[in-house]
């Protein structure tokens, strides 16, 4: 179905006084939400550290308001009155998933206490600040109050939403509807059987590829020119968006037409920047295609965070550590480093940029162990959910499972417990979805292959536009209007499945340190 | 009174359901408005143009919550009820002066319909877009409409607010409380009886003094750093505050905590960054210097748009134009420009940065015709929503009035009735405070130097604390606590006067020109 199609069926089948009202009270909670995006980004970006408790206040009453307005009793009358007026809709069409998504919210907001709701935004932006003091220190214990306050109010909120006994069922359905963590677990075990034994092997011989050519003074200024030149050629509309710098890269939209990412550089390492841009651009274009008739309803963003992170691993590692879109960008980013890559062949760098290593930082982790690290978190949040594990043991237990499935140990807690920004927003129920995308990432893009043969061509040329119409018709037009299982059926044809993913891994990996 | 002493009056005074209550209302409306002057900033410093329609959606629903919170019945039950409570009180203490405040915000709040708040917000925010763009093209006819539709709705909201037959007294109340329009034509009158004169008789030996020190390239870089130089001397508070770029430099408040100045910078021409941030620095200190301990209540701001000026005039003119300040700071300048200003001596320095000479732009306008850019909007604007002005006619009515105050006529409109972003933001009624901020800055920097003659021998050697302090101990602590007639009283024991800043111009540029 064409883009424009699919944005106007929901124009045409919503009229009537019921839809009108509906329609506004969604448009005013999407407008609060927005804005506390827009003060949260400020906060990550350019706010001074003073602003940190007056922000906290904003971003609670925001969150508050937008709770309220959401979870007013005339919400649920109109989305009953809408179910009846609607019930010849296809349950596929956008107007009755608008609906389903709209009832899904509102159960949920109903379901939370507006007291808790406004606890879980004033106390996760206030240890926003203080975990980036603790991190920068190294110093779990000025964390650590902050960090119990936050598993308690998780455990509240979770219990609040109601699950079948298992706590974490309600977390992860708040970032992957419709998935159980029973799931998570079937997968994650697949991955675990296929990916230990390579990191394994891999460990054995970690000096037959060396990314010293990336370990060099990099000037930021010329960095941060080629993220702007790559994000440019995979269609980053900077009149509908732009990149700053933040400690922790992210992307958030305050609509389809104002997208932001952010980036971080090291002065020594041309790695880090580099595919944090490229990775948060995946997520933008994702957010810069849903469509702009559906704004100011909950359709207009991604249908996940997984399928969100399936559009940042395709970028980052499908495509942006492969062989082909180095041929196009290698000489490129040679010109802007002359005195650095001059003299290096496009295969030691394609090798450099794929080398596997153990490691204590996610965010610098290659593709093969970067899974691992998600089933570490996967695994203690889900045991501080549960109460299983206290937040006082958790430094130890973290370093301890880094021993067991990475074979290293943090040299202390800045990269061990307190390297993510995650628990500290409050965010829990979040991790699984990382190898969620890394999962659909090459689903996806086998998915494109098949259907588009000459992609590598293309991509080897520097014309990165067909898979992104590709990307653009297949999923971001859709925005949040399938639940991702069914948006991963209309792709593929199939159930999310971890063998492409394995045999992508194994294939390119099993090459590159000749196993 | 001590600073900690004024700020905990209020704590100690307010105890009880009905002062919980409306704190707590207030917070919220605070919490909406502050988020609102966030999303405001970003959209004048960082946002990328295609956000201009989300932003615009955002920013109505923003200010029409604040108006429906500060509206709402229950605030007048409060406020009622608290007037009883609190008989006792000394009507200019605290306590007693935020339910006054309060107040005259519910009355105000209550008389403008919800849906013209809105209106307000959404119309203002997609013309401040069209408006740059207008400007840029020199354009009028673009800007036209959304003009039409700003006179229209600035009618609609003067005679919701109510006006004794001057339409322009409800609009002028807004930024400047407790002074009639009457008041102001008697002093801009007074001001003309000794402004015209002198600049006719300066306009009669223009070359006297030259400004081609200024006019060199001045790389951006170093006008930024020395801007920062400038700003921590004065006692800007970077950790609760920062310097960004825009089209139009402004100051906005997130809070005591959090305030943020902008500037911008010409290649060719010294004079307009620099002193465009220390004029928001001098806003910015007022705001850094209101309690604490009063933020989320209307008191924890300037007391009125006239007073802020007389704070960001004070530093920008009364010290920063004088010799004093640039015994200190001109060998600092020559160390950052010494191309440009190693030969050049002081007193050619300071006559450079006090030239006088009719010019188009307001905001480039030196302290001598500075006001007469104001008589011409004050009259203009009067005229616009008295009905006597069609928009249609604005253009040329500027013109003329341009040739007749000035004695010189724009070459486009985008050098004259498209200067300024004041009517795109829907702000009519504001002009005149930059005037009362004038006379008043001499009015308040004559009072420090009485109470310590020493003033200009600490400024002279760099140390500008002492006058900050006396600021902040007299005024800036005060927040909005007095209206400014009453402040004025308290700081200089006289009511709003004229004769001293027209003696200050007389003598600074009687000497200047030898008159």
């Amino acid at each position: 179905m064409e883009v424009e199609a699919v944005a106007q069926e929901l124009a045409t089948a919503v009229h009537g006084e019921n839809w009108t009202r509906l329609l506004a009270i969604l448009a005013e909670v999407d407008d609060l939400r927005r804005a506390a995006a827009v003060l949260s980004w400020d906060q990550q970006t350019y706010m001074p550290p003073g602003g940190a408790q007056a922000r906290a206040d904003q971003l609670a009453t925001l969150e508050r308001l937008a709770h309220q307005r959401l979870s007013q009793p005339e919400v649920g009358e109109l989305l009953e009155r809408l179910a009846e007026e609607t019930t010849a809709l296809d349950p596929e069409s956008p107007p009755a998933r608008l609906l389903a998504v709209a009832r899904r919210e509102y159960q949920r907001a109903t379901k939370v206490p507006p007291a808790l709701v406004e606890e879980l935004a004033r106390v996760s932006s206030l240890a926003l600040n203080v975990w980036a003091e603790a991190k920068a220190e190294a110093d779990f214990s000025r964390f650590r109050p902050h960090l119990e306050r936050l598993v308690a109010l998780q455990v509240e909120k979770a219990d609040a939403l109601g699950h079948g006994g298992q706590r974490y069922d309600a977390l992860l359905d708040l970032f992957e509807p419709g998935l159980p963590t029973a799931e998570v677990e079937r997968l994650f075990g697949r991955l675990k059987e296929g990916l230990i034994p390579l990191v394994q092997a891999i460990s054995q011989q970690l000096d037959r590829v060396s990314d010293a050519v990336l370990r060099q003074p990099y000037p930021e200024d010329q960095q941060w020119a080629f993220t702007l030149e790559v994000l440019e050629a995979m269609g980053f509309d900077w009149r509908r968006g732009r990149q700053d710098r933040s400690a922790h890269p992210f992307t958030t939209s305050f609509a389809p037409d104002d997208v932001r990412i952010t980036t971080r550089f090291q002065p020594n390492y041309l790695g880090s920047g580099l595919f944090a841009s490229i990775h948060e651009g995946g997520h933008a274009l994702y957010e810069q295609g849903v469509p702009r008739a559906w704004r100011r309803t909950p359709l207009a963003e991604g249908a996940s965070l997984g399928i969100h992170e399936s559009q940042s691993r395709l970028w980052e590692n499908v495509v942006g550590r492969s062989r082909p879109f180095w041929q196009h960008f290698f000489p490129r980013l040679q010109r802007r480093f002359p005195d650095q890559l001059g003299r290096v062949d496009l295969e030691t760098f394609y090798r450099a940029i794929n080398r596997v290593e153990p490691s204590p930082i996610r965010v610098e982790a290659d593709e093969v162990t970067y899974n691992l690290h998600i089933f570490l978190r996967f695994e203690l949040e889900q045991e501080l959910v549960a109460g299983r594990l206290a937040v006082a043991d958790l430094p130890e237990a973290w370093n301890e499972r880094m021993q067991a499935y990475l074979g290293i140990r943090p040299a202390h807690d800045g990269e061990g417990v307190l390297q993510d920004v995650h628990w500290a927003s409050g965010l829990f129920g979040y991790f699984p979805t990382y190898t969620l995308g890394n999962v659909l990432s090459v689903q996806f893009y086998q998915q494109a292959l098949e259907e588009h043969p000459g992609l590598p061509e293309e991509i080897a040329s520097g014309q990165l536009g067909g898979l992104l119409a590709w990307l653009r018709e297949r999923i971001h037009q859709y925005g949040a209007c399938y639940e991702p299982a069914e948006l991963v059926r209309r792709v593929t044809g199939r159930a999310l499945d971890p063998e492409p993913y394995l045999s992508y891994i194994r294939a390119k990996y099993g090459e590159i340190y000749d196993l």
